[in-house]
């Protein structure tokens, strides 16, 4: 897409620190790191959202984002690592060209997510339930 | 893993909200959901990370991650939605047996991912780019 910042660094017109390349997908570093070392992995065809990456290519994005992560988390000497996909502007996401964030961990970081728990009210699971599963 | 709760959980030792399940994988819901209709996803077999799981058994998972996710978001009426896998206690994992978190969004939620940003000092994104791609 013309106007997509992670197309133009595919195509080379943004520069970027590239890790990995091949025709499928591309990965590089963050340049806004939430840790040193967080890189991004995309698929090289605009997609805005998982949801949206056919299974194939998903399949093989998934592939390579494993032995990038093992990459990551070895040279970074991290204790932990997060991987995240932030789908649609509501849900943090900045760029609307899908990207898995590959975040390696140190104690006291700073990096912290607000979960605040939700509750179900009576009988609303089995709602929730029958009405996924009737979408699958 | 005798002690782990997310076995139980596959065994029907402990009670869940199944979704879905087949001969590797099983989906159900987070009994403290960040939003209503958060899904977790997991492999039947124990591993604890996403850099454990064999990349053939990671290939399934992530196909059924997918469809999970369209009907999560579909069954919610999510304006967008977060896919995220903590790995290791120092990135939030609170149980070892290694799962994805669909988690649906919406506008005021309340959830928050705190990522202070870090900054690389003169010629270190070369280095982490150097030591990364030595792993690869």
């Amino acid at each position: 897409m013309s106007d997509c910042v992670f197309c133009k660094i595919i195509k080379g017109d943004i520069p970027s620190t590239k890790l990995y390349e091949d025709e499928n997908i591309l990965a590089f570093l963050d340049i806004m790191p939430a840790n040193k070392g967080h890189t991004l992995v995309i698929p090289k065809k605009h997609y805005e959202t998982l949801t949206d990456v056919p299974v194939d290519e998903l399949e093989k994005l998934t592939k390579e984002l494993q032995k990038i992560t093992v990459a990551v988390v070895k040279a970074t000497n991290a204790e932990g690592f997060n991987v995240v996909m932030n789908n649609k502007e509501v849900a943090g996401q900045v760029v609307p060209h899908a990207h898995f964030h590959i975040v390696p961990r140190f104690p006291n970081d700073g990096m912290a997510f607000k979960w605040p728990t939700k509750k179900y009210e009576d009988g609303e699971v089995d709602k929730f339930k029958e009405k996924i599963i009737s979408f699958l």
